[in-house]
């Protein structure tokens, strides 16, 4: 292997150019605070209880199977169940560098030794295809999810190879399986791709990590080849696979949204490493034109649970949003990388809008269920979850500890256990800070070593401090994001040597000589404030939603002492805030009460009174007031002028679902 | 087989008991207008066009291929296919009869001898089990379709039965294969159900036919299993298949929708045999529940692709609404037999709905395309289907020739050729019109001999005269039904020969000694009116439709010049009305420009302007006003205010895309 041409960040990506150079775990610690918590929590119990479940299931056992000869007859778990083990190891890759943990670093071992077993002498590796009894390898590219597992493969090398170096066993499993891929579909040879996207960006990863062009150079033909139709015929229809239409043709996202999001990552680091600005700008726009039209508040994505599916633009209803935990961590992935290559403080924007509204949660606060898709109301209360129970994957209403299709658990670990690498980035000039969190921040620049800490209670509190524990004489520029939500009417406030002034959203630059012990702090009003949705979005027209600082709010039926459905809320004051919590004034509407749900009347109008009740079937009344309803129908509007009002409290959306079964909406209808 | 103990109607269903007694094919026949068309089309070119496709996709030659040892080989088609020759067997006998065409009879024959050819000697049926490569018999009660299929075979052979005699062979066929299934599945034998309710209509039909108890008994068993949990652990659950609970438990139809539907008409049926007056109270119930909470505007039910289901209470978006053409179809089956059983008229309502609305807008105008889903809103124009293009079955926006899953055409088609069975019904004391279309009816009651002539443009017209060709000397009681959206402020008024008085919305009487020649005639005030949704409709919030009659009237992009999406609506006057087109105020809403679409700024408020182009990716810039918008987002409100507005005709939603791609709305925003 070669060395690559610039220093590696310990982080899940290494762009080789672009605006800014991420920093990884090596230069940013997260101390103290919302995220330190999750990561905490991810090693103390998320891993943990991941690794249980894949033993347990035998997803893990699969590759002992293997070696056993008991494969297909033993095999257990989906196609894809090769992946989790393997996004389960990079999770622990991660967080041993994190935390050091010995016995976590034995485990993973292990699991690489069980893993590295059941390879092919020639690299290939799957549990699922190649056997006699099995399908024969790269047979079903369509289904079968191979090039997917082995990319997971890949980036749990990478992820080991940055954090234990190039020689660990885990990372020589990865090449291998990579240089079998490039054999298998090189330029001369089998000219396929896999139906879900993921090989791309982990082997983009693996050059980066290694040196070696073969790696970037198949995942070009990959991206290249997608979109000629190889998934033509298929039911669920081409767009599915992002195989509609060549990727430089894509004007948005669409399609199965984690698959999207996957190749819009490898996308982005194509471009970037050729330096190729068309492509980027390209990705760019196609990526903004997602978070105009096709994401909800919380930075969910996927509307649809047919196809786990983007929709059409402005097709986001808060009851039937999927919003997948995994399409919201790839989110992350590609924003990021989009933050890193552009500089642009939007994408930075977005994936603080998905990590405190959707990443957060899917986790329940032990650590040990989680939410699938992510919905930004709940209909129906659900029973609560077995806790020994595997779920169906679309379930709401309460968090499951295991899936039959179990993507989210273990991607949620890796990303918490790497979670430092998103914070902050670098260039010639300065340090960029994206995400803010208790921190602390060290980087060699060529003016000579920083040292930062960064000290918040964000998001519960909108105070940033940062202050500069170590400096070199010279000056140089410290970039701050101010977030979209807190730009441009005094909402946001920079405090420097020099004073303290009001900032707009975007960035804030600060280049000084600074000095060690000298503070910046950075201060977001976190006043609870409505927010309305565009007017072409169909499912949520006449409603509003609270926000709190980066926080997206939800009123729960726990807190309103009744069905959250029945909520209507009075605008014309701003949310209250008293003693920390938000509260909003309401009133219920009345039951439901069945009735042809189509009348006449228009809503607001006066009920008129019903000719007869709902009776048995044999009860024939019309309603007399010539209105186009089922007897026994109340208008559903008239009581409700004069029910009362009250202050009830909302809470963060990634907070709903800890208290017992219950009803929620992000989504409120105003008067 | 014993003789039934009362006379048989010429007609899909003959209740045993009930309020009232169906009039067949042999008692009404439509003469002329909008059903007559339907059934003109459906004799010159929908049964047509389903036989060609059945015969070039090999569905009818699976049989042959049974014949000739070349299954499962040779086998074409998804497991249900057999259903579909069925289905277009029963659209064939109804037809026989209706036009006594002499060369479809031929070709029904040459059909049935197919069939039959294919059937084991102990009256066993399928191409799709039960042969050395193929899974054994019931061996896949979930998904296999098998006794779905056989079901179908059984209504095609009553249809025949009723309209060709006992001995005809497809009675016979149809005997044999429900004497199998009554000894496979009998109280003593096999406890299961299939996966797809449809069976359990079909056995009580054929033991109305027959007179045979034990197609009942076996029925009633199936009815009964139903909600055991024989479907547990399906990874789509078990209200897919109605499983989730015992018949008697539910509250409300759930699942899928054509499932819940063909249970739901069996469930009357056997209430109505049983006089079980609880479970036709409960039937009767949980369709209300279903029509109040869980039924789009057009009649359409199933708010979901997801498990083509349900959705939750006031789940019932527009742009995503489901509504299965063949939901339409079943929800007719079992609101029609509510009808008979309870004499409650809006059962009658939502049959006149889902005729007009649903069913008569899934074929083209040339019978040789179908819509498969409908929804009430098109978002993006889809590229017309080719002539020759088998299309995945949700495709919304172009109607197909036909679908991987075809279930819809023929199902159409035997709706279409038994329609005159839906209009009329019969008691001791006299006759009850449900339907209103140009028709003649004939029937012997106790009193004597009735004809009557019905003369209508209906939908297009309001007038319906009906004649009183020939009557008996005593008296007897005409019933008329009085639409729910006609009844109460002067919409309706009838003349007689005592003159012309206002009538009421539900059912009007009229007792008289009748003489022949007389008249009586029905008015309906056909003006265009606003239509509200009631408020707990999330995707309907803030929007209107327009409904004229019993029509449901749409926006389409082609009357608009311009995107449907954009339309914004005034309500403050009633819909126009002129030279029999209906029109309404309308003004575009601008283009849509990215931007982060969730502010601070409400729907209706002034557009603040932005500081930045949205530029390429490497813009920085951000809206100067503190909105939380993405640069280059126009606030979607603020040039509407000065928009010009303009009247813009509205169409019958049912003929949409008859002129070529295009959007369309249902629901209009309000201004």
């Amino acid at each position: 292997m070669s060395t690559p041409s610039h220093p590696t960040p310990v982080g899940p990506v290494d762009p080789a150019h672009g605006r800014w150079r991420p920093l990884g775990l090596d230069s940013v610690r997260l101390t103290e605070g919302y995220w330190a918590d999750w990561q905490r929590l991810n090693a103390a119990a998320i891993i943990g209880h991941c690794d249980d479940w894949i033993e347990r299931l035998g997803w893990s056992g699969n590759f002992d199977a293997a070696v056993r000869g008991d494969l297909p007859g033993a095999r257990r778990g989906r196609e894809f169940s090769d992946s989790e083990v393997y996004k389960l190891m990079e999770a622990m890759a991660w967080e041993v560098a994190r935390s050091g943990d010995q016995e976590l670093d034995q485990r993973l071992r292990s699991l690489t030794d069980r893993v590295a077993a059941a390879q092919e002498p020639d690299g290939y590796i799957s549990t699922m295809f190649g056997r006699p009894g099995q399908g024969d390898r790269y047979s079903d590219l369509t289904w079968g999810h191979e090039l997917y597992c082995i990319g997971h493969l890949i980036q749990a090398g990478v992820a080991r190879g940055r954090t234990a170096g190039l020689d660990d066993r885990l990372v020589q499993v990865a090449v291998a399986a990579a240089d079998q891929v490039c054999r298998e579909f090189g330029a001369e040879a089998r000219q396929g791709y896999c139906g879900h996207p993921e090989i791309e960006v982990a082997l983009i990863e693996l050059s980066r990590l290694t040196g070696d062009e073969r790696y970037r150079d198949q995942a070009r033909l990959f991206i290249r080849r997608r979109g000629s139709g190889l998934f033509e015929g298929t039911e669920i229809g081409r767009a599915y696979f992002q195989d509609d239409l060549p990727v430089r043709q894509a004007t948005v996202l669409r399609g199965h949204a984690v698959r999207a999001l996957y190749l819009q990552s490898a996308v982005v680091d194509q471009a970037v490493d050729d330096q190729d600005d068309d492509l980027l700008g390209l990705a760019a726009s196609q990526m903004l034109a997602t978070l105009a039209r096709r994401t909800h508040l919380t930075g969910g994505m996927g509307s649809r649970h047919d196809g786990e599916a983007f929709g059409e633009d402005w097709e986001l209803p808060a009851d039937r949003a999927y919003c997948e935990t995994c399409a919201g961590v790839a989110s992350v992935m590609a924003n990021h990388r989009l933050v890193l290559a552009t500089g642009d403080p939007r994408f930075a924007d977005a994936v603080e809008r998905t990590l405190f509204n959707l990443v957060a949660t899917s986790p329940a606060g032990d650590g040990h269920s989680f939410f699938y898709a992510n919905p930004l109301r709940q209909v129906v209360t659900a029973p609560p979850s077995g806790a020994d129970e595997v779920s169906p994957r679309a379930s709401t209403g309460s968090r499951a500890p295991w899936f039959e299709v179990s993507c989210c658990p273990n991607n949620l670990a890796r990303t918490f256990a790497s979670l430092a690498a998103y914070l902050a980035s670098a260039d010639e000039g300065g340090i960029q800070i994206h995400q803010y969190a208790g921190a602390e921040i060290e980087t060699v620049l060529p003016a000579g070593r920083v040292r930062l800490r960064m000290e918040t209670g964000y998001p519960a509190s909108g105070r940033v401090l940062l202050t500069v524990a170590e400096t070199p004489d010279d000056p140089w520029t410290l970039t701050l994001r101010v977030p979209a939500w807190a730009g441009g009417t005094g909402g946001a406030r920079l405090t420097t040597a020099e004073g303290t002034t009001p900032v707009e959203a975007g960035q804030v630059r600060v280049r000084r000589r600074f000095r060690p012990g000298e503070t910046v702090a950075l201060d977001l009003d976190l006043a609870p404030r409505w927010t309305w949705p565009d007017r072409r979005i169909d499912g949520l027209r006449g409603t509003v939603a609270v926000e709190r600082g980066p926080l997206v709010m939800a009123l729960e039926s726990v807190d309103l002492g009744a069905d959250a459905g029945r909520a209507v809320v009075r605008t014309d004051e701003p949310p209250l805030e008293r003693g920390g919590r938000v509260l909003v004034p309401i009133r219920l509407a009345p039951d439901p009460v069945d009735g042809w749900p189509y009348g006449t009347k228009a809503p607001g109008g006066s009920a008129a009174p019903m000719a007869a009740g709902l009776g048995g079937p044999f009860d024939q009344g019309r309603p007399a007031d010539g209105s186009d309803r089922l007897p026994g129908a109340s208008s559903g509007t008239g009581p409700a002028e004069s029910a009362p009002e009250r202050l009830v409290p909302l809470i963060p959306y990634h907070d709903w679902a800890e208290r017992g079964p219950s009803t929620m909406r992000v989504w409120l209808p105003t008067a």
